[in-house]
């Protein structure tokens, strides 16, 4: 594969990037293992500043673990409630501020466009480690990397994304990066959760196939991934309502009576009840090994945007 | 001493170590000396996971210069409720998510058996920094070795631990330690904070002379170590129960007049008022000589469970 | 320049130095710019504990930034509410707890005195970053520093220091430190917010030159240098008053247009709307360059007072 130069470039939606890009991001990450293992001086002597405006101790544990394993160092907070730089100070002068001590910035926030803003601002790169409602991007990547890890491959499969479709930047973010490969998607939701508009009319201009379903017993049999969001009761105006749907959306042993050899379930957890624990010992969970493609993931996107590797 | 192969154990309770193998630890401890004072590479490449479901401030910090003096990393977090990864996921699942993370976890958690549990699902080796009421086996090593570098030897000695024997997980974890020695063990509290039942049963079983006593005053002049440990007013009742006797379980230099030429008072720290300000420059007063054997204690322990010295 | 040994002193209040001393700190600073840039391994194996009784994250960072470009590590809490160990137990015993486990403390801590008590404990030097209402140090020097470094020199100039002279202890430890050299100073403030008595009566004693304005608009064609500080809406017992001065206490591009070429604005951020946005774009405006000069201060000082250098 032909080198890329990611040196100073911001990881903001996984809609900035090609398929070419994608591919070589996931190709560093193959090579981020043996590194992994054992650590490594890529990134000696480099800060990384995380800025979690909101808290996800999950994805501040991953990256810290990324950055510590190629050498470098990390510095910032991973809970705006304990961080007065959060408090009355506009996130523009934040970011002019915090530049000055790192040498790329992982940013999370909850508005829609703060991390875009953020890159903006920066002469540091900045990747976005959620923002909004929308965009997830280094989940997605990690996503894929899991699908080609685990299937060998990502063109030709026919891939189920169930759960909360309309709120989870996770579906969202997926969506948009299998959409740059030869696939098959099943969307399986409640009604009241369908995937946006915005994302389905998207997809139809790229040309990529999808179907839209309420019941994951409809498609079972046809898909190659499961991947499981969860579904919030608090998105439902009527808690009967969300009743009434949940029993359908979890995954047991008797739903995956009627899987394909080879199925794969994955999940961006933590879970809570959308998949049984009876799940966890069959050859279809996967997810308990995305935490680990994801920190190889980070690594890679770490490296390469602070110019170590190419 | 021959070399003892602690790679990939659990540190859960101070009672699943002979006293062949508690001896090699605090031989290993012995060893760390010179590499704290300068740090050292020994970990170099490792991460290590701090997870405190319960705060503690002062163990955290323990742990986290431990790992970082050996030349390693660590990721983490210090409190629960800043902590999101503490919330609505079962610890399992958290477990299983941090062990791609890290190559050991250290856990502190308010629930009896959580740090067993967690040790039987990780496949890194897991060290239980407190969990419940009754273990910490961390700070009975590090009690025995400061017993061992300020007496010289442990066997042989008069030992009276003084204060809520009931309640508090040093003095079971202590008392369990010292109990692989040849030594006589005072137990000094109030009637109703009295050491456990169980614990005095086993001790008996294991042919551990001890007495129980209310007073202070009716063992000093026979006792070399003084374990003190605090008495909190929640304890008790009725308030005015706890006036009464607080008074009989505060070290002062009165008390100290028929000590023990060479006697040592230790304390598992914080202190409130157990100990008056005035014995801190006594030469009996070694409690702020133990944070740093406690250093040195969890180096040991670190460098052993990961492999990184036998 | 002659090498001064600094190795073991405490950095506690701006008026323990001379100004001998502080422009050797201010070379040193100098000197840091380069390792700053790539880190170094000047404090490999070296522990710095951060001390934060009182939230202050930029502060923190800036700190934990500079020891970790030297090749250190560090440890401690950047928030009182999330740490156990700043309840129920006494400074001192804290800092004779914590001193064992590293090799310079940082200390911030809302009452007077605080970061003077630790370092008469500690056996290990104690920096102060901020101190109840009077002393900031570290902030005074990255002042200098910053004069110096955008400036050429100290000496000689007018500075004008408007806004809160009375509660900000930035203003105190700033005042005393250009006290060293031979500046102009004048104090523009609200009647309500004057520099406190003792401060003008020391500055009078050193024989420094100081003028007081209620205006801004009376010295901005005569300074070389103006530092903004916030002024606090609770510091006025009557809100209309506040409402009353607040807009003679903004910078904006009008009041720059009678400014001398070559005029520098300060501040120590954050920044609330003391300094228009459209400001920040003039070549007036240094205030962003501070946190930089910030690290290489503080790396000097760590590097300086852990015996690093000379």
């Amino acid at each position: 594969m032909i080198p890329m130069n990611f040196k100073g470039r911001d990881i903001i939606s996984i809609r900035d990037f090609t398929r070419e890009e994608v591919d070589y991001i996931l190709d560093v990450a193959e090579r981020m293992e043996p590194l992994a293992k054992t650590g490594c001086d890529l990134l000696k002597g480099k800060i990384l500043a995380l800025l979690f405006f909101e808290p996800s101790t999950r994805t501040y544990l991953s990256f810290d673990v990324a950055m510590k394993k190629l050498g470098g160092n990390t510095i910032g907070f991973s809970d705006p409630r304990t961080s007065s730089i959060a408090k009355g100070e506009n996130l523009s002068d934040t970011i002019k501020t915090v530049e000055s001590y790192c040498d790329a910035i992982v940013i999370r926030h909850p508005l829609e466009g703060a991390a875009r803003l953020a890159a903006e601002i920066a002469n540091v790169p900045v990747i976005n480690a959620g923002s909004g409602a929308e965009e997830h991007p280094t989940q997605a990547l990690l996503d894929l990397f899991t699908i080609k890890k685990e299937k060998g491959r990502i063109d030709g499969l026919n891939i189920a994304i169930m759960g909360d479709l309309k709120y989870a930047r996770t579906a969202h973010s997926l969506a948009y990066a299998l959409s740059l490969y030869n696939v098959k998607l099943y969307f399986v939701s409640p009604e009241l959760l369908r995937m946006r508009e915005a994302v389905l009319y998207d997809l139809s201009q790229m040309g990529v196939e999808y179907e839209e379903h309420t019941s994951i017993e409809e498609v079972i049999d046809k898909i190659d991934v499961l991947y499981v969001i969860r579904i919030q009761r608090e998105r439902f105006p009527d808690p009967s309502e969300y009743e009434k749907v949940r029993g359908s959306y979890k995954i047991t042993r008797k739903t995956l009576e009627k899987a394909k050899k080879g199925l794969i379930i994955m999940h961006p957890l933590p879970r809570v009840d959308e998949i049984g624990f009876e799940v966890d010992a069959t050859p279809y969970a996967v997810y308990f090994k995305q935490p680990w493609y994801g920190v190889l993931v980070r690594m890679a996107l770490l490296a390469l945007v602070m110019g170590a590797i190419e």
